[in-house]
Order: structure tokens, then C-alpha cells, then sequence
């Protein structure tokens, strides 16, 4: 269901949701460290019921080891109407070989031309999205 | 400075992260609360040396309330790299009659046409940014 004047905001299901991480690329993570928030843009995959990112050795690696409880977010723009994802979940390194082997296999490709050699996998605890009419402030 | 195969990440200074804040519209507030992190996509106007958006009454705002440190993000492409810039500050809730009769003449203007009253200024503490170039990854 779209959005309208009547209906500026759709709130959508989880297979709406997924239909629409299955089609984005880009991200962003955020984590909270120290009771401190932290945002990342981060290029993605979703596969198989879970979000799954590459990153070099770093900040943002660091932090999911303080803390591996994480939201993220993407979002686009139709026509006539903004949408959102917001997925809540654990995040975790992968670490055995046959996992970075199989994450390998999988069209997931990082932005910049240097390595990002580690391999980080969201396992949803919670998937919510929306879909907003742009239009007109009403007076 | 454009990133290029050699450079491939491109630390962007302050003034240049600003010169893309002021360009753009779309953005997601991070904040943390009860050491959780919350990701928002949110619209904004940079202006003045700070970060301007309008929201409704709701959970974002009692978060706020509760930690008002945040992380604000916002992002593009162009044709061969992307950009995003990250914003750490502190928001408050305009409450000042002048501050929000002001704010009101400022052309930020909410997605959806619901009412969106209430206006939250960040106001930065570091101000970074980068650009990547997009490229296959190496061998």
C-alpha cells in the first residue's frame, strides 16, 4: 500500500521490509559505546534473514566487541513517497573459515578499492519500516 | 581533493563537510539510550553552524530528553566515489518563542504532511567527513 494525503504514513510488515533490504546496498550502522551513540555508513547485503556487512579492522569492530547490540537503518525515495528500514539485532564477527568462505561467495562488495578483509553479520532481533507521502505541511 | 585508485579515502576538512551538510537534506540521527543505540532518518536544514530538523512528539524526543549527546549522519555519491559526513553534538529542543519563530522562517521543510512542531537543534562538537572512491577491490 502506498501513502497518500489521507494516509501520509504506511507503516510497513517485515516481508515489505525485507523486499526493500533485499534491494539496497547502502546503510548505516549505529552502535552505542559508553552510553555514547556512534553512526557509520556502511555498505551491505541482505542474505538469508540477516544483514551482512565488511569492514577493515577498526573503530567499528572495536566497538561491536564493547558493545554487539546495533540498529541500522537504511532508506530511499520514491516518486511520491520516502521509505525507511530500521533493523535492531546482534551483530557478530564471522570466525570460522567455512562462514568466510561461504560470506566470500556472496555479491557483497565494499566501496573502496583496499581491503576489508572481516566480515560482520546482523542477526535481526527486530525489523520495522515505513513508508511517508512527501507532500505540503498542512496549515 | 577528489579520492582516486592511488588515494582511495579522502579525509574532507571541516569546511568542506559543511559545504555538503548545507547541500543536502537527508540524514539519520543516532542516540543512545540506556547504552541502546537508535538510528532516525531524519530531514535537516544546516544552517548557522548547526543542525536543524523538526519532528513530532514521540519517542525521539523523550530520548533526546534522556541523552541529548547524538550522532548525526548524512551521505551521497557522485559519479566515481561517495561521501558521507558524521556530526557529534549535543541537541536541545528549541524552546524560545523568538528562537522557534525564527527557526519557522528557515526553509526546512517536513517529508510527510503531518504536523511536525517541534524543532531540534544540534549543535556540533566535531564535524568530520570523508570521500571514497569507488572501485573494485583489490587482489
Amino acid at each position: 500500500m502506498l501513502p497518500d494525503a489521507e494516509h501520509p504514513v504506511v507503516i510497513l510488515d517485515e516481508p515489505e521490509c525485507w523486499d526493500l533490504l533485499l534491494g539496497s546496498t547502502l546503510g548505516r550502522l549505529a552502535v552505542s559505546v559508553r552510553n555514547q551513540p556512534e553512526i557509520y555508513p556502511v555498505n551491505f547485503l541482505a542474505h538469508d534473514g540477516k544483514i551482512l556487512l565488511r569492514t577493515s579492522q577498526g573503530d567499528k569492530l572495536v566497538q561491536l566487541t564493547i558493545n554487539n547490540t546495533v540498529a541500522f537503518e537504511t532508506d530511499g525515495r520514491s516518486a511520491n513517497s520516502v521509505w525507511s528500514v530500521l533493523v535492531k539485532g546482534v551483530a557478530r564477527e564471522l570466525d570460522t573459515q567455512a562462514e568466510i568462505d561461504a560470506a566470500r561467495q556472496l555479491p557483497l562488495r565494499p566501496w573502496t578499492p583496499t581491503h576489508k578483509g572481516v566480515f560482520v553479520e546482523i542477526e535481526p532481533t527486530n525489523v520495522t519500516g515505513r513508508r511517508i507521502a512527501v507532500g505540503p505541511e498542512p496549515e
